[in-house]
């Protein structure tokens, strides 16, 4: 039987431009996470890949605030994350409330109502937030199950306050998930103290890791109800139960983890423990402000208030007159410098910027403003 | 709030073992995959990485030898790529036959049974494969709307020989779907030819790259009747109908992709364009005829009929008396080499020992015969 050869293309080796990543995500690795990354391999039973499994679990605990034993990096992008705390929290029939104030309270909507959830929209412009009173209102109506709110949205830059969540969600016997994705590493979270049942998260934000891997936590109410389910999860991949024992004591196989990908993943988490959690936090802030007070020396403004605007990731109003693409576009060409649009209500009126992890530093900030002043002033 | 500093722990820095992987995956990554890992990160909507996108899938396609548009790295293992190929292909209520003579069958049939199939199993003994009279018997029984085959079951080290299958597919109005897991790149493969709908496999074997991305290729027949559902595929992250359009001509983002193992892969299918298919199948022949020759030296046997004995996977009988274990563990601890038991029917029953993709080079059998004889004659 002959071999075609129609798709064997000849290529060159790999050599991308050396981009410095300011949009919503992927941001830069860390150097430390790429030289790890490339580390020679181990098979995904080997007792020194079981050893580096507890501690990139702990080391997620750390960066959370939790103590849930089910702790793991998903083996898969933030998205996979995503789905795997919907399908292992939500279960067919169940009324399930979802705020949705940016493009990813939408994808939850579209990811329960696959699972058979009868889905409330709570919904809000989008870089605002929800408060309380607006939260009990719509709880009373729909007496939902699940809750889930997006900590750190990142299509609009806007975080949403958790205070006081929890005490409603006891009041409702209700279950509390949120989307981390843009938080982990760059914000505060304070998981447990916030009474939050599930959360996930991407490996390509604030831990400054390449994307691969989706960090996700269940809490013990999750992981009753998943134990008292009479039905399987409808997802073979994302079951927590069959993952959860390659991940807890049995270390039963289920599929293979990206060795890999694990390694970077512990040398982002080893990074964060160095430094502290608060200590980074306080560098995302201060660093943002960096950016924010020299935006609005540019006479630019953010789309978020201040009082809910995230040090990860800010959207900045695009000035009259002037063409959001063509902007992004000059940056990249000219700086190597990439930005992003704004998505669904936010396309065409914003940029978004990114300071994430490793990437959040003043000579970023510098250079970004520098550029953008140049690029607009043309 | 005051953080916890109860999950810091301090860690050093990443050291592994230096392991020959000659188990049932994953394969030690080629050298050139590993550096081009590393490679500095561009954002998963750059025009350097739309190209890398589409380099990816043209050279996957020569690797599987097939012209289907749908050709894609799934962003997950083999195990995700596995459940899009069933997902994408099976809809509720269909009839799915599948063959179940090893561990990759029955996934297959709790996958399909997840989503409301009427699955039959086939069944045959670990380490066979099916004949035509019994897959065309068994389609006249269940008249099934998909055939799920496993092309290289890496349980048994058992080959599905294909011809013919696809003539009764045609006769029963049937998708052929076949998991090619551990022979896409070491394993002869023409799925054109063949006339194959849908095939998934993973990196982490014949490919050579670490484990985290799962090729999927879904033929015509597959994306017809996928445009014809009346309801949205029942996983939001593999739904191919959404994934199509981020690595279709819409460039429609969906979830950001792992970057770097794209990076990994690419260099991995470059090596496969390199090398040449048929170069790269008869160096898998070469070798695991070499270690064929070797084990029947040591008075070992091969558990599968050399007839459909692949070339990347030997399961090899454990001679009576023999601790199947301990003969693993002592290669792992005093050799660094890594073999596997079995599973299932084939648990204490046989080792599995891979030669695969980089990994299939005359010293290291030279190196793990004389281990094993070391270690047998204690």
């Amino acid at each position: 039987m002959p071999v075609s050869d129609k798709h064997r293309i000849q290529t060159r080796e790999l050599d991308t431009p050396p981009r410095l990543l300011l949009g919503p995500g992927p941001s830069n690795a860390h150097p430390r996470v790429l030289r790890a990354l490339s580390n020679r391999q181990v098979g995904h039973l080997d007792p020194a890949f079981i050893e580096l499994m507890n501690e990139v679990q702990t080391l997620l605990r750390y960066a959370w605030q939790t103590d849930n034993q089910v702790t793991i990096p998903v083996s898969g992008t933030g998205s996979a994350a995503m789905e795997a705390a919907v399908v292992n929290t939500v279960q067919p029939g169940d009324s399930v409330l979802v705020g949705c104030n940016g493009y990813f309270g939408e994808r939850m909507v579209d990811m329960a109502s696959r699972y058979g959830a009868n889905v409330t929209r709570m919904e809000a412009p989008w870089g605002t937030a929800f408060d309380l009173e607006t939260i009990r209102a719509n709880m009373e109506a729909c007496r939902p199950q699940v809750l889930g709110l997006v900590h750190a949205e990142t299509s609009t830059g806007a975080r949403q306050p958790l205070d006081g969540v929890r005490e409603l969600c006891d009041e409702f016997d209700c279950l509390l998930l949120i989307d981390t994705v843009t938080s982990l590493g760059g914000v505060e979270l304070l998981l447990d103290e916030w009474g939050v049942d599930a959360a996930y998260s991407g490996t390509q934000k604030c831990l400054s890791c390449p994307p691969g891997l989706g960090p996700l936590t269940l809490g013990s109410r999750v992981i009753e109800r998943l134990n008292q389910r009479t039905t399987k999860v409808p997802n073979w991949y994302l079951d927590m139960s069959l993952v959860g024992k390659y991940w807890g004591s049995e270390r039963t196989y289920h599929h293979t983890a990206p060795i890999n990908m694990n390694y970077a993943l512990r040398e982002a988490l080893r990074l964060i423990a160095e430094e502290g959690l608060e200590a980074r936090w306080e560098r995302h802030r201060r660093n943002a402000q960096l950016l924010w007070d020299g935006l609005a020396e540019m006479g630019l403004s953010c789309h978020v208030d201040a009082s809910i605007r995230l040090p990860s990731l800010t959207t900045v109003r695009v000035p009259d007159g002037v063409d959001p693409g063509a902007v992004s576009r000059t940056l990249l060409s000219e700086y190597n410098i990439e930005i992003a649009g704004g998505l669904g209500e936010l396309a065409g009126k914003v940029w978004r910027v990114g300071l994430m992890g490793f990437n959040s530093r003043p000579e970023n900030v510098t250079l970004l403003l520098a550029a953008l002043k140049d690029v607009l002033n043309r």
